[in-house]
């Protein structure tokens, strides 16, 4: 089998790699090599492919893609206690310095030496197989497939930034922005605790989607509608106890407290290239909490049984399925504006 | 209408209560006055007819009992703004001093003034109607019913658990004990975002109805298994990361550390008359936080919401209803051992 | 005794005010009368007597200036239970709606109904005597003077930010702005546990009292240093853990992240009238937590307590005192620009 | 030089220890080398010596003692980079495996893997040099002495409680017990926002120690005051915030909730070798909070930066220092009892 390597913006290969297969033949005592089995189609994968970079993040070299991944164990180390040979896992794509301050302090994911996959210099794993430290690969109870183990790495962010949130049961939201991780953080928000959670975009079909996931998810189309007349209303004016900001534009950023209660958090995912307004007075006279929030730290094996336990489905979020032979066409349709799709997933072995 | 009178330890009549009646002919201007529709008969109610009191609290005069109940608003004061006549509510039974310290603070739970439904020297409301202050009443949405509004008040006890537990999404629970307070405590912290929660008791018949309430309870049965080890079996030695210890049982409580991770929570929800026994070594090396909770604050509307948009689901733990007729009979029914039925509710009107 | 009264922009009398005299007959059950004795002068006493207005409060009718207020009780109502005739005191301006849902919740400061002396249209207490209630109304240990009294109010706003910010011991933080209230910030960061205090402005004047308060603050002239350069030398690269913003300045609010450290938390105190830059990105990479805060909330006594035994010493902050028939004058001086005194005070009795 | 080794039990000579220069020939890409300067003398020292063993650690083979330690870097690994040759350091006792799950959580001291100095069967330091991570050790200002830091590891103790606590400034404490930890958590206590902390202890001699080390310490002998009755009077009824347990003794741990306000938190820091009597009732109607501390984490740092900005002042605490070479009989002072002094340090260079 071959890797599917960004050799430049624009152009995809599917090929040898054999750079890779010299760095996997080294299994630390407390690593282990996946076979990979499923890997998802992240925005930011599409992004390097049309765009060649993300931010200061450039390819200047071929890369492989893929982050959002799910396979099975075929060796361990000396040292693995966890896992065996057989195992079906996913995997969590940052790896920290173990002994950084962030990472002793329990934020690895703001830990500046964090190695993430399919972000340059760092390969990603549309290919065969991977060798990965033992504490980021988690294992699949047998009633999670692998399909839904790849999607355990958006449903992080979503998770990460409810618990951040520190969402209390019963609790109002607002998830602005129907994206894929607009819906993951939907239902994290949701299984967190929320009781209901309005989720606002200007896309129809993103916001029928989005509706579709929970009788507890109102859709707001605000083309059309005032989420804070919608809000205030059907909380006797209170406002919200959580808005989930998930869009990236600036314009929605902007408008994040005004829907929000007295003593309310607002939780920033979507990435700004540039500064946005921010309406300090609105927040001052809520006394709001703003959590500002990076990818996420803790919560795969947390992702892994909510999954399990039937917490969360993600499963109608999954929308379309390409073999690995076709994996250059299904990036050219993750491509192709507007997408129709909440998720793609490639699949390496049947 | 009648009142159901406690005369005294062992002794109930449903008969005429004149001093209510004067009580309630005054409406302060935030009052609203309210005709009962559903009352829930809970255990303390239950104690205090078949002991005469419960701690330092003791039925010296005749009292109306009763505090877990749903209406309709048939009268609003002067400043009332969030409730108008013919809105279906339900009603925090325990009104706080507002100028107390407690409740500035936020904690109106814990004021020691707190007059709180069928404690004496305060009456119950197994009777045609009551005043009470508009802000702890809570108007219903047309989907929950006055038999699931019925059940808000014993639901917030778990919903304030779950809360003050501060349950992160895909947490673990052991929840102590398979009686109404052990239920409701793992409907809520499925709500709040556990992943697991394992229900113990001695009693298969409550296992079974735990078991019923949801995939993600796993019923245990300790008189036959022992739940630290399978605890430790499904989390690869690490353990659940909160108790919640719902049983009152001294012998229960002073288990709790042993199946908790490093880092783990406790919640102490069931009563204890006497000092327990308390592993203070096992606690320290795993830094556990332990939470001792009373009652509730400021979880009712939440319930409501809840209810609302299906995030719980209290109906499965109403097993039977009575007629207010039948309100004495129903309390026999409750106080002969061992109950059958989880939740029992009297219909004052039809 | 007369009461200074700002009858419209620019103008302040020293005269009758009979409409008070009249309000104050009123003793409710709850309250105490006060005779004042020592009022400090605060910036927005200064801002209306300049301007006539701050936001959307509107001097439109004559109104009594000052909140900052110590006094002796002289009266008592029927309930008042801890406070007596002769007891010395001070006095927390805002007086909210006991049965709002923000006060029920514990946010009393952030409640609407809000009623804050000298803030249109009511009066504030630079008058012979005021009603007030006990629960807003603190005794003085013997050893707190009169005018530190008045200078709690002050405080209260930089102790309320620590006690928001979750000081953690051992902190390290910046203060942006060595005005009052960022001087009384940076007493209360120490006091709260930093180990060191960064307090920046432009300003020598400022930031020379600011560095004679303590050891353990250091004062940075932002006009010739970077506070930037400064903080991730002395911390190993790391930076601050907290950043306290009160200048009011939107140039000084977009710089708020870029010192901070990961994980670290920004408190927005300073007001800002437009919406203000807010770097997102750098918010994110830090996972920065942000506080927006308004005012304070149950600090009053806790003020009180520190002042008395020494962990907070805010006599260095008192910089002139007049005479109440000298108060106009005082206002006179206070609204020359640049001022050259932290805190003034007028002192009524004597 | 020489190593200070325990034989046995009882048995403790200065003498060459060839064993530990084998294994400080290794020094890893990221350690540091140490000569040692200051080794206090801790209570756990001290019992290992009288007694051989401290519950499941016992000294079945010689050990060297000694953990709390001051020194100078005298070699640096390939990657170090925040420490150099000649830096003044203190150092962490205990090193946890980087990758276990407490660790990464930001837990580390609860890894069970953590390897502690001068716990069987780790030997300590009261050796000539030492191998230690450089995430460990930490560089002192100049104007911290060696006998300062050699005080940070006990000191650790109470900053580490008094973040667990959550101090809000202006709180008010007990520390149960006035020996070493009792005082080093009263100063931490204080410098974490404290107002008042009472400190509790049977001994006079004790107690003396205790309130000479500030104003805002109210020492309170409980052989002959009610410290209950104390904080009753001095807070209007309400109790203390915060109850810190230093004794270890269960009858002290017993009475922890009588003085707690409502809403307080208790934390445990004595070990306890069995069961102690918990009174539920009285933690349930305040709804106590109860942590747990296993000694400390991620606080070295910052007790460097209080003790280099005065925000604590440890030297009162250190009443004796000896000569490496009288180390012996300063074990045996140390063992006789009652013990006179609070902190004595050994000293390896001059």
């Amino acid at each position: 089998m071959k890797a599917l390597v960004l050799e430049k913006k624009d152009e995809l290969n599917l090929r040898d790699f054999p750079a890779i297969d010299r760095v996997e033949e080294t299994l630390g005592p407390r690593d282990v090599r996946i076979k990979l089995h499923t890997v998802g189609i992240c925005g930011s994968d599409v992004h390097y492919y049309t765009h060649g970079r993300i931010g200061p993040f450039v390819v200047n070299e071929p890369m492989i893609l893929g982050h959002e991944a799910s396979g099975t164990v075929i060796e361990v180390g000396a040292e693995v206690q966890t896992l065996k040979t057989g195992d079906r896992v996913c995997m969590e794509p940052g790896i920290p310095d173990p002994n950084s301050r962030a990472t002793l302090l329990g934020m690895y994911n703001i830990d500046p030496a964090v190695r993430f996959w399919a972000t340059p210099p760092v390969h990603g794993i549309l290919r065969p197989t991977c060798v990965h430290p033992e504490a980021f690969t988690f294992k699949l109870p047998d009633n999670v497939s692998f399909a839904e183990a790849a999607m355990v790495e958006p449903l992080a962010v979503g998770v990460h930034a409810a618990t951040k949130a520190r969402v209390k049961p019963g609790d109002n939201a607002i998830v602005m922005g129907a994206g894929p991780i607009g819906l993951v953080t939907a239902l994290a928000a949701l299984a967190a605790g929320c009781a209901r959670v309005y989720v606002t975009d200007l896309a129809a079909k993103k916001l029928e989607i989005a509706g579709s996931l929970s009788d507890a998810i109102t859709p707001v189309d605000v083309s059309s509608e005032n989420i804070v007349d919608i809000v205030k209303r059907d909380t006797d004016g209170w406002g919200v106890d959580l808005v989930f900001e998930a869009t990236g534009s600036p314009h929605a950023a902007r408008t994040v407290f005004e829907p929000l209660c007295p003593g309310g958090c607002v939780v920033m995912i979507g990435g700004q290239p540039d500064p946005i307004q921010y309406d300090a007075g609105a927040a001052m006279v809520r006394e709001a909490r703003v959590e500002n929030i990076f990818r996420y730290a803790h919560v795969f094996p947390r992702c892994v049984g909510m999954l399990s336990s039937g917490a969360i489905d993600v499963k109608p979020l999954i929308t379309r399925t390409f073999d690995f032979s076709d994996s250059v066409r299904a990036f050219e349709i993750a491509a192709s504006a507007p997408p129709a799709d909440v998720k793609m997933q490639i699949v390496l072995l049947q």
